[in-house]
């Protein structure tokens, strides 16, 4: 492990402009291979003729090397963008040393793709190379039997670690902290904890702290590296540790430790379980990593994508991932045909509720979308309390109230002008006007609502308003309609 | 400043629950102190009454009490939680000597608040605490006098450091680096750096790495603080420094420097100069706040609100914030009906089209959002090649194809159904396959192009392809009909 660790520290960190270039490269070895291929199909020529197949070798034996000399999460990154066959043809070159770590680097959607095609023997290789926090990551796209076979292989505490990493639903700090950490006691001078520092052949990554316990492992303070490099060697640990540092609980929310770490600009954090003893501990990698999936998900499941989606997948796959949300769309298009269907016959005494209806849905969807993008956001900042409510409201229905006016006036002349009946143009107003505060109050309400019931306010909400302000916008205008022009 | 962090360093890190444990305190506290101006008020008691104004002056001192315990990032995060008038109570009582931190943690819309109301003596002396690359964040909220009279106040070092923060564009590099760093020379032995190291009163934050220079301050390697733990003192920097790092420069995309401190899970990086001087560093947690506040820009962006929105900001402001993205939908709304009226004879005939026609354009523009998603996070992941365009394009028209008859299959069976007209259910049909083909194509075409033209395609996209979507199916819808049906 550590060996492999220092050998990882050697490849040279890439930056935008390299990475491309390394995938040209892997790309222009690939395609110079499959020339080859081609030709020997082609030519119909024996398929162990010699001089091809040396060729072949040989852009084959370039892309090994090339493979060797990157970074596990270079090597994901050649991956994600490889179509699957070159992708497999490269995934089966990679070292096996590196593939549990390329594996976690990877995508959900590319990693399954990978899984999918790996023998069990060799999963449970990759998978051993793995801390426990990070097979537990990998642990849910692997096949039950080489779980086990894993399991069967560690020794009592490495398995104790995985169980309990395992445990730890997901979207909590328990199911991103890991194990590695390093551990002092406050009875020591600095002088002995640099010396047992030069014991190791090196510390975790993201050490910016060691934690200072007593002999039960309860966790007394922690010992900044800065204060141990700068103070007098001679100091001890207890006159210089701090004891007012974060402490999470594995159960804690990953999202409130996401913002503890943002707002305080941590690099590490203890995590203790309940009677103070210290487990583990959380990094700002792990943070960043559960902040960009979360993100990620959240922007496809706006969009109503169930998973994300490599690009490479089967036409059926993604039809698969889309139909949930389409269906959904589906059902709440159709009831918004029916109140319009519910109207037909003002329809056709005048049709120009035709053209104008779908104004009135479309600019009530806008208007109630950046309603809830504003609220989503307030309430991701706190700013949302229980006496902001009625605020909110006052506030919102201000705005739908101005903006109904303003652009619903404005329509409404365009109406008048258009169809010659200044009726008409009244109701584009009013009905513009109505729907807009329809959208204002929904668009406070419902991500009030999914807060409340501890959901995330982010998911579901745009689909929620846009149904709300399509099917209300038909039925206020063609109601309106009926009612004053009929 | 030295002193000012080690204070800091002492505040207790809150967790989320005892942060809103404090908001709670505040708003109790501020709620008392109300309580009492509206009695002197509301009995028209002598203003000055003596025994009003002392418990006024308890619950203030309380609150200033209260303030001067908490974190910087904490105070801010209770300033982003009161209504206005609250809010620049609180303000008030803040220590001036955290006045800059805290202004550097709030939001845009909050910040702009508090700083209209403060004197341009105060905010010199705010701006004053800060380092050249905090206040270079800060400068473009300030009034121009203000950062005349701080650049007056500096020395000629900072002044240069301040002037170069300031000049380096958004998004990049430069903008986002610091000037806190620590370095040494590769000749000197790890013993030398220890007792250099213990001339420091503290090491800026994010040490995680110390840098070796030459002479002429250029970066001849990197020394992490576990390496220089872990080792023999006797031995030279030189035989253990790490030459492979990443290094920056001011003018590099901050993106593709993000996503480098995600791929080798960096804490800090150098930022060199084009000769190779060494002229600052990046560190995590500036990385962090970059990606928090580009996603949220991007979700603004999307649901078109131009900046963000202090909730408690006035009804006018918001609508200011609001009103382009309306007005470009209402344009496109517009245009999407002009469509229909140009079809109003054929929905007079047949006005069962006025019912079915949303149900084309809004399954059109939700597949069409699908495609867009999907194409946007490939493009972030890197997934998207020059090769990839035709695949994108065939995949996603098979997508297209299969949901087309699968779901405007089930909508021709539901019209045929409600209107007793089977070549109706078939125009629906063969309607919904064809915009659903428009959406894909234009789906990845759009942000496609938009990155071509090195233009965020995460912005925009969306309401252009709604615009597409709509009144291409209404004309698509409508046109068939009138073709085939009348």
């Amino acid at each position: 492990m550590t060996e492999n660790q220092e050998a990882r520290e050697e490849l040279r960190h890439q930056d935008q402009d390299e990475l491309e270039q390394h995938l040209k490269e892997v790309l222009h070895l690939l395609s110079r291979h499959r020339l080859v291929e081609d030709l020997v199909h082609r030519q119909d020529m024996p398929r162990h003729d010699l001089v091809e197949n040396l060729v072949h070798k040989q852009h084959i034996n370039e892309l090994e090397h090339k493979l060797d000399t990157l970074h596990p999460a270079d090597i994901a990154y050649i991956l994600e963008a490889l179509p699957l066959e070159d992708r497999l043809l490269v995934w089966g070159l990679v070292n096996a040393e590196n593939e549990g770590e390329v594996l976690l680097e990877l995508s959900d959607a590319v990693r399954e793709s990978l899984i999918e095609t790996m023998a069990p023997a060799d999963l449970v290789a990759a998978a051993e190379q793995l801390d426990a926090d990070e097979l537990a990551d990998l642990a849910p796209d692997l096949p039950s039997e080489v779980i086990d076979d894993v399991f069967r292989s560690l020794d009592s505490e490495e398995r104790e670690k995985l169980r309990a990493a395992m445990s730890y639903k997901e979207g909590s700090v328990g199911a991103l902290m890991d194990f590695d950490l390093v551990s002092v006691r406050e009875d020591v001078t600095l002088e002995v904890v640099l010396r047992y520092l030069r014991l190791f052949d090196d510390l975790p990554n993201h050490t910016d702290q060691l934690f200072v316990v007593d002999r039960n492992e309860h966790l007394r303070g922690v010992l900044p590296l800065d204060v141990l490099l700068v103070n007098d060697p001679d100091t001890e640990v207890a006159a210089l540790m701090q004891t007012d540092t974060l402490t999470l609980q594995p159960a804690d929310e990953a999202d409130d430790a996401a913002q503890a770490f943002e707002r305080y600009d941590l690099v590490s954090a203890p995590v203790l379980d309940k009677t103070g003893k210290l487990v583990g501990r959380l990094t700002v990698n792990a943070v960043m990593d559960y902040l960009r999936e979360k993100n990620e998900a959240e922007q496809l499941a706006q969009a109503g994508l169930m998973e994300e989606e490599d690009i490479f997948a089967s036409v059926w796959d993604s039809v698969k991932n889309r139909w949930q949300w389409l269906a959904v769309n589906m059902v709440t298009a159709f009831i918004a045909s029916r109140v319009i269907g519910a109207f037909e016959g003002s329809i056709e005494k005048l049709v120009a509720l035709a053209a104008l209806m779908p104004i009135v849905a479309g600019i009530g969807g806008n208007s109630g979308n950046q309603t809830i993008t504003m609220i989503v956001r307030a309430i991701a900042l706190g700013q949302v309390g229980e006496d902001s409510a009625r605020r909110l409201y006052r506030k919102e229905a201000g705005v739908a109230l101005i903006n109904g006016l303003l652009w619903g006036g404005l329509l409404g002349v365009l109406a008048w002008w258009l169809y010659q009946d200044i009726r008409l143009g009244l109701v584009m107003t009013g009905a513009m006007t109505l729907n807009l505060l329809v959208a204002a109050f929904v668009g406070v309400a419902v991500p009030m609502t999914m807060q409340k019931l501890g959901r995330d306010p982010a998911i579901g909400s745009s689909v929620m308003i846009t149904a709300v302000t399509d099917s209300g916008g038909f039925f206020i205008f063609l109601g309106l309609a009926t009612f004053f022009l009929l």
